[in-house]
């Protein structure tokens, strides 16, 4: 719920002190307050504090206070909770809303359907203008947004939507019908949460409306997705750094959760890795016989794995944003070897210098900057393509980022650079 | 500039095919359209486009059309343009106009100066709530926000604020002042963009007012906000993947352009990780005594690398945040040294594992297990310290995630596994 229909700024603050008392002292200054009151200032605690708030205070005055939780706010709780709290916190919840609540459970967490509102103006398009000014005027119900009225039909479907501006600037006769905007920009409650962004950002919407069909479920506004925004994109960066998302604060998470949101991804790269050591085992004989070969196995692989990371951080954000689509990929494939060539003429050129520097010789260096072109090329069209096809196969590309395109590159790089080293110096 | 007080929304619609069109076409479309129209729709378009049409058009409709720019439209808009574009724009602004731009550019790029509006509805605090309201509903001017209503002093300093609900439901005698609300969130132009998003996000609010002292100096909008948090995203994932950010739009960005992008960074991680050359060219001898201690080199910088880049994501993003502080230091050592423990036993086993399988025989298995150990170790503790020095010294954390904590993981693991060998296998 948006608190811009009633500007009670420092509320935040208070809720900032609440979260860090004791859980005593947050009882008794939530008796303090009307159900109201106290939905409006628990919404802004962390979702375990709600929870253990309301199961603390008694019955009568917790349902009482869950029913003045607008219900993003309560989807919001419910989202976050362990299915066996959610149940709990249900037989605190009344019959009809728990009705509304559980309807919109429904849908999948990362859908529109999970960020929906329903405390909204609408009316009927007969309506005059001066009649629905009256009526706003006295109103003293809480809205989710004052910024548009949303015009009903009878059967409860959406016809129109107007701003609040085009409402007080119209002449007192004119019905909502002559001003009302016919063409307007609705989403399914199916729809991904990205798409939600998409729309309100693009169309600058502080809210959007939600219908199944032509039916009027809510509508989504900007201050839950700005929420969901910050969210994603702390999920993102996790995964893309190869662990899976904390859901608590840092200082917050145990030691022990820690470490299985690590393990799991990186046991799995550990595995992955591992097939570089049958490689190398496979040119036993080579390393032996040159083992100055060995000096720039970490700078070749680490090469490889740092143009792939830069190739897809750069497409998986495209990706996100919508700039690249799946119909793109020769485009951006002939994009990356081009910028790949570049990038690995300036490497090998590099690769040479400093294998010229640590004195291995003329042949020895020469390979390390061939075999320093191809793995740049290589892993340039590799990582390329991942993205995509992780795309198409509908798997979040975010997750062969950083470490998966480099522990990917480091197996198949050594077998390049080997290779080289065989072709050029003519060993076995 | 918010469109809601006008909710004309297939503006992007039209914004979108206007973008694909020939300059030509887009030329041809403008000149047909109002300067209100024409200015509505090229804040649609990109910053470019928005310039070359500008440009193009005559001086007067130019000047006509930028005349109706909304203050953050124009800020927008010159800081995304090059110096030179910029000074030629300046030419089709009115002089008014754009002293009012030249005093908020002066504002560094990432400030809350540059998001800066002010088309809003400002009245005094003696002002009766009809008054007002039929003050609104004469007005015909296009608004930033209808959803606040600020209050000002003679001499231009806020005193309150409130929101258009508190206003209509008021009653029709009673002066702002008994209904403003004078405790007020406010952000200084100077103030860092994150510190925006943060308290927009923390209170819920729709428009930020935006003071220098007490006097007024505009708003800033969540429209404005969202483009910004979306900006700041793809910067940061970026910057991650070891890549300076790209301007444009991927596809529309050029080979060479990317080129340069990203081969800074990568040549200085190549010069940073050639040192793992000279670490390798140290233990020449112990390398040719036993060849098979090479196998596992990729593995064991490899699992450093991840390790390390698991535990700088979440800490940069924990940073971000605003979770983990400076203070917070041992805290967090000491967390990710538990942590870093726990993982380092579990990655040992499956090294003692994988080494048994590739035959290498118990002794280097025992030292592949005891260096994966330390190595998973040693990584959490510069994973879990650089974040925050790079905090304390005024740097970005992100710089350091991914590629820059692997390669330097790679050199300084390299040390520990030779070590490690040396000791237990007794030899040069």
């Amino acid at each position: 719920m948006i608190n811009q229909n009633k500007v009670k700024l420092p509320l935040f603050d208070t809720a900032k002190k609440l979260e860090q008392s004791a859980r005593k002292e947050q009882l008794a200054f939530i008796k303090t307050l009307t159900a109201s009151e106290a939905a409006e200032i628990l919404t802004y605690l962390e979702n375990e504090t709600q929870f253990e708030v309301l199961m603390a205070l008694d019955l009568f005055f917790a349902k009482q206070i869950l029913a003045h939780y607008a219900l993003d706010d309560s989807l919001d709780l419910l989202t976050h909770l362990s299915p066996t709290k959610e149940e709990k916190l249900f037989t605190r919840i009344d019959e009809n809303a728990a009705r509304d609540i559980r309807r919109f459970l429904l849908f999948n967490k990362k859908t529109a359907g999970r960020l929906i509102t329903n405390h909204v103006l609408t009316f009927s398009k007969e309506e005059k203008v001066l009649e629905v000014i009256c009526a706003i005027r006295q109103t003293d119900k809480k809205f989710d947004t004052l910024s548009y009225l949303y015009v009903l039909a009878e059967n409860g479907d959406l016809i129109g939507v107007l701003s609040i501006q085009e409402l007080l600037v119209a002449e007192d006769s004119e019905a909502l019908s002559e001003i009302m905007l016919t063409n307007m920009v609705t989403i399914t409650p199916e729809a991904d949460r990205a798409e939600v962004v998409l729309k309100l950002k693009d169309y600058n919407l502080s809210a959007l409306p939600v219908v199944d069909g032509q039916s009027f479920l809510g509508i989504i506004t900007f201050d839950d997705v700005m929420d969901m925004m910050e969210e994603e994109q702390s999920e993102d960066v996790q995964r893309m750094g190869g662990a899976s998302p904390l859901d608590k604060p840092y200082l917050k998470t145990s030691v022990w959760l820690i470490y299985r949101k690590r393990i799991f991804w990186l046991l799995l790269l550990f595995v992955a890795e591992a097939y570089t050591g049958t490689v190398l085992a496979h040119y036993e004989e080579t390393l032996t016989q040159v083992i100055a070969l060995t000096f720039f196995i970490p700078l070749l692989i680490g090469t490889g794995g740092n143009t792939g990371t830069q190739v897809t951080t750069t497409l998986i954000r495209a990706i996100a944003l919508g700039e690249v689509r799946l119909r793109d990929a020769l485009k951006v494939l002939k994009k990356e070897v081009t910028v790949g060539f570049l990038l690995g003429i300036s490497l090998a050129l590099f690769a040479l210098g400093r294998s010229v520097i640590l004195g291995v010789g003329i042949n020895i260096a020469a390979v390390v900057a061939i075999a320093a072109f191809c793995i740049v090329i290589w892993s340039s069209i590799i990582a390329a393509l991942l993205p995509l096809i992780l795309k198409k196969l509908s798997l979040d590309p975010a997750v062969v980022s950083g470490p998966f395109i480099t522990t990917f590159v480091d197996g198949t790089g050594l077998i390049i650079y080997f290779t080289v080293a065989k072709l050029l110096l003519d060993i076995a």
